[in-house]
């Protein structure tokens, strides 16, 4: 198993990319195929005492700013470290890719490079969120790939979900869930009403709207939407979480006697943060591309990048996508029984 | 100063409703004006022991049930507690009107009975959500009135909001963001592209784009979006703070240390508690509606009522209505001096 690692996509590259690397090649036993400035990767590497051993580098002079045009991929920037490893992953010199590197860019590359799986109208991100009940996390799609989209894409994120909870997660027949402004079917505007109709008929375990109030109790394993609500969903769900622990914090640290609590309480909450740690799941995977392609965090460090090529090596070994590709045949089965 | 009450909407009416407008009364010295059947509303009045000075009762004989068609408020249930209500508002029986009744009724019945303020496309709920940051609260506009918005639309909820804020809330030059997936002015669709050009023209102090992460930490005192999106962050804020909750209450109550611990930071939980509880806000104002409407939560009980009731008599007395004409006729007039 071979996992391509864009060495200069993030906020931590090279140095985490490297160290996440050579982590990887230790505990998964995985081949490494690093793509960046060769002399670079390898000076950070000797400066940070990381062993080379089982990782390759192929040399890619430049790197794509995150503030670029997407579209310079494939012209300014079709020599950079994301670009050759989009174009190696096609070439099948490697079995699945990661980057941190920018979203935008990576969507437009992997459409244009690598192509999306045959039938598939667009492809999205999904992350996978941890959650306090059902099965403790739950996949997001699209969480920002794909700001408009029109119901049919809203019914292929639930079968590529579906597909990639069951493979990767073990969650067998995961529930299907649309985010909508309430539960009754006849809720949301025309997309949730279209995405409603075809999520009934398509082979997924389709458990109606679920309100965004009940995903954090784990109401389903996929829920799907447009991507402009899943950047929502995301976003806040960070930022609530995030405000409500700075408030919890204040609490604890107001007198010696909090202080004290705080000690008692100290491993409790510890597992509580691990549990909601979303590195622990590694990066959003960019259901719909033809080849598998992970999308790390922003702010990876290296075990992030680790968990990353890990989840990669799986998505390529267990064949989601030949399951994905399964499910639209499905549909298209059905489609032609209902003609006849 | 006169407030309407819908004394059978929500799920603790009639009992809760009658209490809250005593309170009211006794606590604001305004005056009632209770919707609703007239038996009814005396016989638990008397059963609760609640006096009914300063209370008024117009009669009503059914209430809309809240999986009623949002239509039928003109139609069947014409004389409904909630429509009699609408009738008394805009025939200038009372100053304001307050429900916790059916939303979606709600919307149709103010804009068909008592119509839209003059040059405003769509009302909208507009809730104010405590946060940490910033002045400890924002509003949301639209929460959920409008699935689908036009660029306008949203402007206007800018406009409407920013009068809102200063005037109830007593925060000059309230900051007015738009809720996208990046801060970036490229960012987001059609409707958030052009939204921002039109708030960065309006007549509020518009900082731009805020993406939901930031909304916990008041990053902006309004918060525009559509309703689909709005319903989203509103839900959403609710199930992440409740499943936050849940969890370090378990983790408090492990054992007799944990307990204990729990005792030391009592105080300390309660106040943030205090400080989260949306009802001390009273309910979400139906701005754009040309009479002061409020729609208090349908789980409110008396406290809340009360609560609502007050915010209700000071939109009549700030006259929030005149300052968001003040602000359409800056827009009318600075479109005029462009056109010389």
């Amino acid at each position: 198993m071979k996992v391509i690692l864009d060495a200069f996509g993030g906020d931590n590259a090279p140095v985490e990319t490297i160290k996440g690397a050579a982590m990887a090649v230790q505990e998964y036993g995985v081949t490494v195929l690093l793509t960046g400035d060769e002399e670079i990767i390898k000076r950070v590497a000797k400066e940070q005492g990381v062993t080379l051993s089982g990782i390759e580098i192929v040399h890619a002079p430049t790197v794509i700013p995150v503030c670029a045009e997407s579209t310079s991929i494939t012209k300014e920037y079709a020599d950079s470290s994301l670009a050759v490893g989009l174009k190696l992953l096609v070439e099948g010199k490697g079995d699945a890719f990661v980057t941190a590197g920018s979203s935008g860019a990576l969507v437009v590359g992997a459409t244009l490079i690598v192509k999306r799986i045959k039938g598939i109208k667009r492809a999205g991100f999904a992350p996978v969120i941890p959650c306090v009940g059902g099965n403790g996390k739950y996949m997001l799609m699209d969480s920002g790939a794909n700001i408009d989209c029109r119901p049919e894409m809203l019914m292929q994120f639930g079968i590529m979900g579906s597909a990639y909870m069951n493979k990767i997660m073990g969650i067998s027949n995961p529930k299907i869930g649309l985010i909508n402004v309430g539960v009754e079917e006849s809720k949301g505007g025309e997309l949730q009403l279209g995405a409603y109709e075809l999520l009934k008929k398509a082979p997924v375990n389709f458990t109606g709207n679920v309100e965004p109030r009940e995903l954090p109790f784990g109401a389903c394993d996929v829920a799907v939407c447009d991507g402009f609500s899943g950047n929502i969903v995301l976003k806040l769900t960070e930022g609530v979480a995030k405000a409500f622990t700075t408030q919890i914090k204040g609490i604890f640290m107001q007198n010696f006697k909090t202080k004290l609590a705080a000690l008692a309480v100290k491993n409790g909450m510890k597992n509580f943060k691990k549990q909601m740690d979303y590195t622990e799941h590694g990066g959003a995977a960019l259901l719909g591309i033809a080849k598998p392609t992970i999308k790390a965090h922003g702010s990876s460090n290296a075990k992030a990048f680790k968990n990353a090529i890990r989840q990669a090596a799986s998505f390529a070994q267990l064949d989601v996508i030949g399951e994905i590709e399964k499910g639209l045949q499905e549909i298209k089965n059905s489609a032609q029984e209902t003609v006849k």
